[in-house]
């Protein structure tokens, strides 16, 4: 039996939410260790096991040094579960940058990884869903970790996602492998080149691609990767505002919109985050799952099921050998400006 | 009255639709000269005057190679005649890197620009439109072509668009100012200081931001800017044919969808890009617009509008006075690698 160490604190709905989330795993037969204040959460389901951590350091304006200072931070005590082989994932309630923290601290980087990233499956309707990576990890990457991000999100897609010889892109301001940044077109050619060996690698696509169903994984540095994934969020959210606001224009449209509500409600089941659980922790020793805070017990049940997933189908040791097989794993443990213990990029969200 | 030279080859209905778009905007009052193939366009309407030029170079992979050494191309030709004065705006009918080439080469950039940019005003449903700029001119760019950016759009979003005392953001990854890369946290520092005076900045914002009322005017490189401009197109577009799918799924969705279709077409009128008229480029010693290729002739015809308009309004000067009152003209008129005969970074759409 898998064990996850889930912090619960910092999720928008609060402790209770997460609670109800990790009752729901452990009813599909998962342990989960829940670190959240034991008072807010009250007494739990069979195969959840609260540790009293009311210390949250989910808003903390500066997660890499929170995550060292605050040694009793619910997100701390999760992940050092991890570090310590008594839960073999993480999940965490909601703060992307503490997480990080805690996660390349505690669970550390595996090795021959340059950087971790942060990998998240965006739901597209009628279709299965995109990995977009990094979303939000590094602000700055170098071509090597561009190509790392591109094996590590390929070897996740198969073995988490189940996608079979998932298609892998890189998002870019046009096709052509000439187009982009200068980094990015190193990548281009290392990705078409020896270093792609085993990667089913389609080249660049642009942003009107990314939810066509062209591929499976697309790789981007954090900084694009977290505009990318809030445009996603605020242009379809927009949109759908924009059509219940024509539904409500004339005593035609109203009618109109009412008839069309339960479809439209399927559609919005369809393209809900939670389904995917998250964003993962890619590049780790261990699996790391970061929810939404935004989500429900349901979306956090989810990210905890993922999580094992994981774990089951060693999505670790896939990707290492993923790397190792392309020649793409750093040669040397250590770089300048490049400590595994400096998470100097992370961002929240 | 203005004049505007109107590249008639590239568009995606053929020059047959600039030319009526001609034509419309001649109706107004409008003088064009338009270069195209006189034979495909046949007899033009009063106020539209036709240059035989049936070599179009919209489609070539080196836009700058192709524009300086194709000088009887039809957007060299429209280019020259502002240039040489016969037209007071060029209105390129599709082609974003020949565009730019043939502006640069011929209306050249005005003086203390680092580089000049291409602003796209993206219609928000309920709302004024957005300025978005660098959209697709320059890949990397600087932290000085950035707040140089920043004055271009807040001068052309008063003057052409009509908004009073425009609200400039930055696009990063999250509102803090410390957040970005520093590029773009050198951009913050400065736009929040001294070079930011007579700027309504209101600092950073979020990819989920970029839809909702919190600016008006929104800078980033032209990288992200063709990434943010194609995912905002892809997304919504996206989001609209889910809908549609939605309201066929059951007979009652059907007749939900048949009801609500005439709201939805006037939200889909409200958001089309036409309106707009094309992105501009800003920068130059003369006013120049890129229309959409997949424009009809209502597009071009309001391409050629705004043209004229930001010839009346006198953008290139209200824009050179703002940079200058801001300190945030280039003091030397050349610099190294940076000559304003190279548009190396010129990316097309």
């Amino acid at each position: 039996m898998v064990t996850v160490a889930v912090d619960g604190n910092g999720a928008d709905l609060g402790p209770e939410e997460v609670a109800a989330g990790a009752a729901l795993a452990a009813a599909g037969g998962i342990h989960v260790l829940l670190f959240a204040d034991a008072h807010a959460i009250g007494p739990q389901a069979d195969g959840v096991e609260v540790t009293d951590a009311p210390v949250s350091i989910a808003k903390a304006s500066d997660p890499a040094f929170a995550v060292r200072s605050t040694p009793d931070a619910s997100i701390v005590q999760a992940a050092r579960a991890v570090a310590d082989g008594r839960a073999q994932a993480l999940v965490s309630g909601g703060s992307t940058g503490s997480a990080l923290a805690a996660g390349l601290f505690n669970l550390r980087r595996a090795g021959g990884i340059h950087r971790p990233a942060l990998a998240l499956p965006i739901p597209r309707p009628g279709d299965r869903p995109v990995l977009l990576l990094d979303v939000g990890a590094n602000v700055s990457c170098r071509p090597e970790h561009l190509v790392q991000f591109a094996h590590m999100g390929s070897a996740f897609a198969q073995s988490v996602l189940g996608f079979d010889d998932p298609r892998v892109a890189l998002l870019s301001n046009g096709e052509e492998p000439g187009k982009g940044t200068p980094e990015l077109k190193q990548v281009h050619e290392r990705l078409s080149g020896s270093a792609g060996s085993g990667l089913n690698f389609v080249g660049n696509i642009e942003g009107t691609q990314v939810m066509e169903s062209v591929a499976d994984v697309v790789v981007m540095d954090g900084f694009v990767g977290n505009i990318t994934l809030k445009l996603i969020e605020g242009v379809s959210g927009r949109t759908m505002v924009a059509v219940r606001a024509a539904a409500m224009r004339s005593l035609r449209a109203k009618v109109g919109g009412f008839l069309l509500a339960p479809s439209v409600q399927g559609l919005r089941q369809e393209i809900d985050p939670e389904t995917t659980g998250g964003a993962y922790m890619l590049g780790l020793r261990q699996m790391g799952v970061v929810a939404h805070g935004r989500f429900t017990r349901r979306g956090f049940a989810r990210a905890i099921e993922v999580a094992v997933r994981g774990v089951e189908e060693d999505v670790i040791g896939r990707t290492r050998q993923a790397l190792q097989e392309a020649g793409a794993l750093r040669a040397t443990p250590e770089r300048n400006g490049d400590s595994p213990s400096e998470p100097t990029d992370t961002v929240s969200r």
